[in-house]
């Protein structure tokens, strides 16, 4: 495919997030107004609401988590929008990524100038054993779910029982993925979890203490994890803290198009690339299933769009969904090459003070992962930290410029990839 | 909102329907394949499937009717398209005008030369009991239907209700619709209802002799509509006729950038206007629900960026889910002043070879409603009619240039109105 270029340039010129975390009594609408509001305050030159032109709404499928279809003009009456169109766009765990790219396209293509993107997803009411199928229905049904009975974890695991047989890895080198992410989401207010694993630790060691239970013998986090009890197995290799958790959250954002954008604020970040993919179930990938097609082919058209290289990007937010999701994803995305992404996140090399910062924001896995909110808030964490706005754990020693967002749908049927610039 | 410009025109220069009727053993990614070979064969002078650079599917909610989301990259795979993004939208019942406008604001934009649209639905599988809640989930779930227990037929029904209160219309103005769409649909071989009200009364009559029951003495087809045994109570004033039908099927059309278009075709058809608007739950309206802001919105939005007027319309294709739904469109057009469109419509001032011909593919009503696949389906009868191939139900003795797609999601919670011009 030739390299596209925008027939307009798009801007960010505000943004959000709810809280991330398990709110009962909540819906997917007071979720997004939360971060609606927030990202209309986030707007430095003041923002009038009636300028947003269009709605564009990732959402997963509230179908089956709220039993609510038809999202958009719902949302749009909530948030005071209508009669502006309002479109949900799906994409499985990629789908506030895929309205992100929606949102530029209509402002590229002239038809609007002002557009509000975002996504939302409410998953915790949804009884437990629900939540695994209601998931699953991202996988293909009648293949990977009906006949081979796989789950979203299990499909995960099968990759990581690939990935360690071909290149050597252990549990070990997933389990830093999970400490370091932890480590950044405790620095993160918004995170479903925000502590380390060490504050993890220390709150267990401390309940269990006030309950006269043996307190174990917890050396640091990786005999934490290497505990079975503390740490069970949930599709081995992957165990509790290689996953990221069920989350309710939404999160939201503010295009403009670039000749306007000196209205809302002095300090714009432009999208340079948008860039997206398909594949398959895994089934259909060759026979190797340690990468994914879909966030190769979507990594090659980002670069090629924004006319640069993987070490150009000064920080990334990647989709862990399993802490070997995020092995693979740096990988894919030409940060460290095939086989040495382990090693390389075990060394430090994605830490938030080493070359590639990778999930300061704690990631999916420590921030949570609302389905339909993460790819805008994953954005919403690079248009931050460019910013310079993102507090205790913002990345400093460099100066930001260029951010990357890698979000990926199921196993990687979906994959967006967007790059970010600060002007 | 000022009026819009493409920065690009597109064209659609091929498309196809699925059969639309019930299809056991079928699923979405069957139909959707039996729409595309027959959308790839239509482009005048040949088409790759290679150059087909993304897909927008339309689709309701294989979550609930299938258990299966994330449809976008499945479909893309099962035809052969991956790694191209494929993104699904859903907008209820207007998904895949949605999709089909996305499409446009991909090419206008830049980003893409040619892109695949179209939406599907596999509905008939489901049990019946769930359908009707299933479809319900394109209300406003927890007041219109967990509070005020509304299923869709009640809502239209409402709708109805006030109508014929508010202008003196009968249930008889809403059979005309009914067997003027029949009618229509007994020269459309792909629509899942394909024989005239008549026709169906005559086989009835044969059955019915044919089990030795006594025979009606239908003098007509208002007295078959008027016989509560023929034509039960749905949700008054609407009764099984007036209820559009449950239907598996898909329909697909291929957009290209305008300044390529004549490499496939020499009769492309352009489009003038994408207008889309959106409407919370009719309890916002005003008070008045004999008319859809949304679809006055969407409307106005069309005839500005088209810059024609609706006496300009040459043909169009409205969501008539329910016969009173069309008269309100009509009305909510400017086909006709309010309260006049029941009155036009008996007169026989919307039938095929009146002024304003309006569903001449026999509409949701006797085609089918294939809710993911009705968009980009009157789409089709559209550019088939501009094209004059639409064979026996071809309307002629007029010149046909200009053609208008109304497609309406809920209760017009989403609308959108398109204008294609034969070039």
């Amino acid at each position: 495919m030739a390299t596209r270029k925008l027939q307009r340039g798009v801007s960010v010129v505000g943004s959000a997030v709810s809280r991330f975390g398990a709110f009962p009594g909540t819906n997917s609408r007071d979720l997004m107004a939360e971060a609606y509001v927030e990202a209309l305050a986030s707007v430095d030159k003041g923002f009038d609401p009636e300028d947003v032109e269009a709605l564009y709404l990732g959402n997963f499928t509230a179908d089956l988590f709220e039993g609510q279809s038809h999202l958009g003009h719902l949302m749009a009456d909530h948030l005071g929008l209508a009669p502006r169109p309002a479109t949900r766009v799906e994409g499985a765990c990629a789908s506030s990524s895929l309205a992100f790219r929606q949102g530029i396209m209509a402002i590229a293509s002239g038809l609007h100038d002002v557009v509000l993107v975002g996504g939302v997803e409410k998953m915790t009411d949804a009884p437990a054993a629900e939540v695994q199928s209601y998931l699953a229905a991202a996988g293909d049904v009648p293949i990977e779910v009906d006949q081979a009975a796989f789950t979203f974890p299990a499909l995960y695991a099968a990759m990581a029982s690939a990935y360690m047989a071909r290149y050597g890895a252990t549990r070990e080198h997933f389990m830093h993925v999970a400490i370091k992410n932890h480590e950044n989401g405790a620095l993160n207010p918004k995170a479903h979890f925000n502590q380390s694993l060490r504050q993890t630790m220390d709150r267990r060691r401390q309940r269990a203490g006030e309950r006269r239970q043996p307190v174990p013998e917890w050396r640091d986090e990786i005999d934490f994890l290497n505990d079975e009890k503390a740490n069970p197995v949930v599709a081995w290799p992957l165990h509790l803290f290689d996953c990221s958790p069920v989350t309710d959250g939404a999160s939201c954002m503010l295009l403009v198009a670039d000749e306007i954008s000196g209205s809302f604020t002095d300090s714009p970040v432009s999208v340079v690339a948008s860039s997206q993919a398909s594949a398959g179930p895994f089934g259909t990938w060759d026979g190797d299933i340690t990468s994914i097609p879909s966030v190769r082919a979507a990594a090659r058209g980002a670069y090629e769009m924004a006319g640069v290289s993987p070490a150009d990007i000064d920080l990334a937010e990647v989709h862990d969904c399993f802490t070997n999701a995020e092995i693979m994803a740096i990988e894919d995305l030409g940060f460290f090459p095939a086989g040495q992404g382990a090693f390389a996140t075990s060394e430090g090399l994605t830490a938030r003070d080493a070359g590639v910062p990778v999930n300061v924001s704690g990631g999916l896995k420590a921030k949570g992962h609302p389905v339909g909110a993460t790819g805008t808030a994953q954005l919403h964490e690079v248009w931050t930290q460019l910013r310079g706005g993102a507090g205790e754990r913002q990345v400093t020693g460099k100066d930001l410029r260029l951010g990357l967002t890698h979000n990926a749908g199921g196993t990687g049927g979906t994959c967006a990839v967007h790059i970010l610039e600060r002007r």
